[in-house]
């Protein structure tokens, strides 16, 4: 980044989220298969701060093992507002002079360019003592104003409820994220009253307190109001996470990818495709996904933690785990799961199959029904399948086990012997031919059929 | 309900339905998985009404099969409008002498606090000789008018190509839902006349006779719509199921359920849900299902009368059918259908399994490709599996026949007889090896395929 | 068509399509299952065009092998704008004295009565020289003006950067599509100069040459700015399907198909529908579907090439692929997948099923988890399965094979020979029973277990 001061990032958690009616903390709901808090904490990374504090309330055990680690957190308790919040964050910053920029863990889409702004405009000529992050929303509601000149210079910070009929007219609305000196936060912080109806310290106050020393304090303003949106109910998840969509399918398809019905295809926040990818309708991509160019992704298929190859067809209806690998021009078919397995060049699975934990080589056909029982109830085991096997319909092939190269197994075989390239396998019970049986079952059944409903 | 007096509902559902263009009667085509004429059925029960009568006409059979005795019928016949139509319940009503309410079948979302709110209206100081449900459409197109005061004393009912300029600015319209007690409106009906275009003897036609007698007639007016919405056509019909489906997305939501796109999330009219539970993209819920807290229902599943214990996880395309219950904990994965069975704590059946007519006790694990083989194509018999059983993949149990608890089937077995609790059974063909046949095989097959491609 | 002189097509598609990103051409990207190229043939097609010449550029042998001779194609090399591409085909229409119809590659819902319309005022009795396409859009944007009087006759055409205030409030824009009599076109087409500064050769600039030759030239209004909207972007080919499924709703609806949600329902160019017919929500129809009267289709279901008769039942997660033929109540189920297979009257496949080139009698009963083992890598072969036969739970069928009419193969065979009618086949293999195996086990595995974790 352009400035070359050091920052911290001060993230206020501690509300109850009452809202969200969950036991999960509000910030750890996912958006896009990520944490709302994740989300934010990327960015603020994305920035290099030199100290990330989390301020944390009920649920703090829950953060902490979010975070593992790759932030500071700190208790709010009791938990006496905004500003009473940032305070607690002083401590974990005990000598730091850079400068503090204090974001919610529930507005998680604040976007870098948007900090970075934040943080330029504190050095810039006039020197402001904060910088408020403003915003005009369509419908302006009861958000407090932020009365400014044209250079973004704050006149005025005021409460809705407060505000008069000229000040309301302003449509410029507080944000409440906040930067700010660390020497000049602590002293402004110190000076916020409680004297309102909920007894609170308010953070914004801080602003009209500089003013008041005669400091100058400057509005940044975003032009998407969606960037600072707020979520507290499941109601705004469900919005984030369908804006995030959107503007992750309009960017996809600006690459090159065909979407035929975008509206019904979802992404990860880590989704890669290529250009000339196809996806049909009504297809999920879970975290962890690469997808080569030229790839078709049919309908109905769910993808988690998998690499799909050039030119591949997967699905309709293909799922594929973590650990699926398909390789250049396979195809995995219609009811088929790979899980910890590779699909090697120009393979098939295309019916009704389960392959876990295993290793299909080049060119192999693999029946419809096959399943490779990785699984005793306690420990996971591989099945190999050599290049060009022919692995026929019906098949359990119970690891470990290994099938050469060009070797066979006859379809409805159970095997559990490696197969060497090249040969036959085949597992095959006593044919049991019963003449006329059918024909006596069908006779006593339908007469018992008809016993009961004359019972 | 507050009003102490006895009501009877009327419900009109003669009309042809044309524009359906169906064999089925317009009200029984279904919104969220019931009959639109059995929401409104629902509707009027839950005010406790002395008598139901519906007045049928073409599609009477389906009508008399479906109600099934819950409500009588009357014939209409022939059609002669709607002011007829009601009279056709008269002989049902005899000698009663409460309220009477006049629904239409084919609109089915009007609100019990509506109903009330007709009736309680009918029971005010001026005594009205009719209450009329009026609405404020946001185009009010052709709809009649109703010229009342701010009391809603209504001074003139008019059909809008009679209206003059004035009376069509006005925008309070007619719903066609009505109130009166029984011996005003078989009075009133008596005097209406059929000197119009179609010839039809017009139910609010009463209104306008009514005061003309010097009685009051009032107007309640519904703030929505929607809720006097009539449905004519698939077109129709679908808006309406779009806007149920809406609203318990909503509603979901605000009881904290996470939809992750509630647009693609389908409910039943009974679907019961907890605080917590998960729903992902493209979830079907058929009539009968309960889910508990902490349950995933994850993309493409589908679930019918089944029972979701809490902290299951159902999914990715996973089929709950009729008696599907899984109890705490456990999981179904992808491509496993389960009927008439249940699932117990723990137990786990991960994929592409059916499940029919069986018992399956906590703990146990249900292998890839598991069948249970229920049906000879007369009966169904149950199959058994004890705790913490493990069916090796690719198995088929053929019911009825019952697994010991910690026993284990192994992989690719048919098990047609008991497995005693600890026990392994395994049922094996002979092994065949062909060494080299594959490789003959692949040369014979290759000098064919290139032989057809000369000839 | 009612105007009896003949005309040929001249269609436009060199343009590189770069937006695009693709490897695919552009106009060969398909909406509804279909090329958008393909969909602008079709309407041409149904008025008999005498000639049909596609003027090609990048990508000519896709186009080529598209077209497959059923149009010839002209190189337009280099490309120096709309006048010059359509110059190139007078050579192919050499001697052509009828009319010329220029149409856009990319603009490919033009109807064929607004084609018409084109043709038509050709020869009204003004008889201009040129007819242009205009459109209204809702935001006119930057698009060339149309300046022309009530009955169309055009007194300039104006390119928006040159048109004074006047001429751009006039909201008339130029779609770029045209009719003209072939001699006056390639007269008009050799008049064009490029002195403009991409340096090309504009089409429209033949009308105001004819103009200022004192020439009538006339515009064509269509009251949809969607039939000339262009294709240009991965975007605009999202939204083009978007409106194409749309209309297809809306029709199929009024023709009485209940589609409970419409928004998720995909049909194809050529998807055929029956009145009473019922799509669940998340049904997608690829080419080639017919379903018949009374059908219902349920959710999560895949059709492709196939025929579902009167009263079938199909899915959820049903995959029908070419060539299923599913026969007046028959009923396919759960992720159970139909290719090249006849379903008999009343039979069913109600799970997990695979029936590849199969044949199955009236009255079947295919089990759980069958497959039909129809190729052995090389080859394909037929299964057919006899009337009112009963193919037990997790059996294969290995192909050639012939189940005879009433017979009954027990649950979990491989059959690889005939059964004759009224027989059974069972294929068992060897029960071994290991009492007490199972508790060893389990002993044993935890013990591995426990040392690994301390390990």
């Amino acid at each position: 980044m352009s400035q070359t001061r050091q920052f911290a990032a001060v993230i206020l958690a501690a509300g109850k989220g009452t809202r969200m009616k969950s036991a999960l903390h509000k910030v750890l709901h996912p958006i896009a298969g990520r944490p709302m808090l994740h989300h934010l904490m990327a960015s603020v990374d994305s920035l290099s701060p030199a100290h990330k504090v989390v301020v944390v309330g009920a649920g703090r055990e829950q953060l902490e093992e979010a975070l593992a680690g790759s932030a500071r957190t700190c208790l709010q308790e009791p938990q006496l507002g905004t500003g009473h919040a940032v305070q607690q964050a002083q401590g974990e910053l005990d000598g730091f002079d850079g400068d503090v920029l204090v974001m919610y863990g529930d507005v998680p889409f604040v976007r870098p360019a948007t900090m970075e702004r934040m943080l330029g405009r504190l050095h810039a000529a006039d020197t402001p003592a904060a910088v408020v992050l403003a915003f005009e929303p369509e419908d302006p509601l009861a958000y407090g104003r932020v009365i400014a000149d044209d250079e973004g210079r704050i006149a005025k910070m005021v409460e809705f409820k407060d505000a008069d009929e000229g000040e309301r007219a302003c449509h410029l609305c507080n944000s409440g994220l906040l930067a700010a000196r660390a020497a000049d936060l602590w002293d402004l912080l110190g000076r916020v009253g409680n004297d309102n109806a909920q007894g609170e310290y308010y953070l914004p106050d801080i602003v009209n307190i500089a003013i008041h020393d005669g400091r100058i304090c400057a509005a940044v303003t975003t032009d998407d109001p969606n960037e600072v949106a707020g979520i507290n109910s499941r109601g705004e998840l469900a919005a984030a996470e369908a804006l995030w969509q959107q503007e992750q399918r309009n960017y996809w398809m600006a690459e090159g990818v065909t979407l035929r019905a975008p509206e019904t295809v979802f992404f990860s926040y880590d989704t890669e495709l290529s250009s000339d990818v196809t996806v049909e309708p009504n297809v999920v991509f879970g975290p962890g996904v690469k997808v080569a160019t030229g790839a078709t992704i049919r309908a109905f298929s769910h993808l988690e933690g998998a690499s799909v190859g050039e030119g591949c067809e997967v699905g309709p209806y293909a799922r594929l785990r973590p650990g699926a690998v398909m390789e250049k021009g396979s195809k995995v078919g219609n009811f088929v799961e790979m899980k910890k397995a590779v699909l090697g060049e120009g393979a098939k699975a295309n019916h009704l199959t389960y392959l876990g934990d295993a290793e299909v080589g080049a060119g192999a056909n693999i029946g419809a029904g096959t399943i490779t029982c990785n699984y005793d109830g306690y420990f996971k085991y591989r099945t190999k399948i050599g290049e060009r096997a022919f692995i026929g319909s019906n098949s359990a092939l119970i690891a470990p086990v290994e099938i050469g190269a060009d070797a066979i197994v006859a379809a409805g075989s159970a095997v559990s012997r490696d197969v060497a390239a090249g040969d036959l396998r085949m597992v095959r019970g006593e044919q049991i031919v019963k003449p006329g049986w059918a024909d006596r079952f069908h006779d006593a059944m339908k007469k018992k059929k008809a016993s009961e409903k004359k019972g």
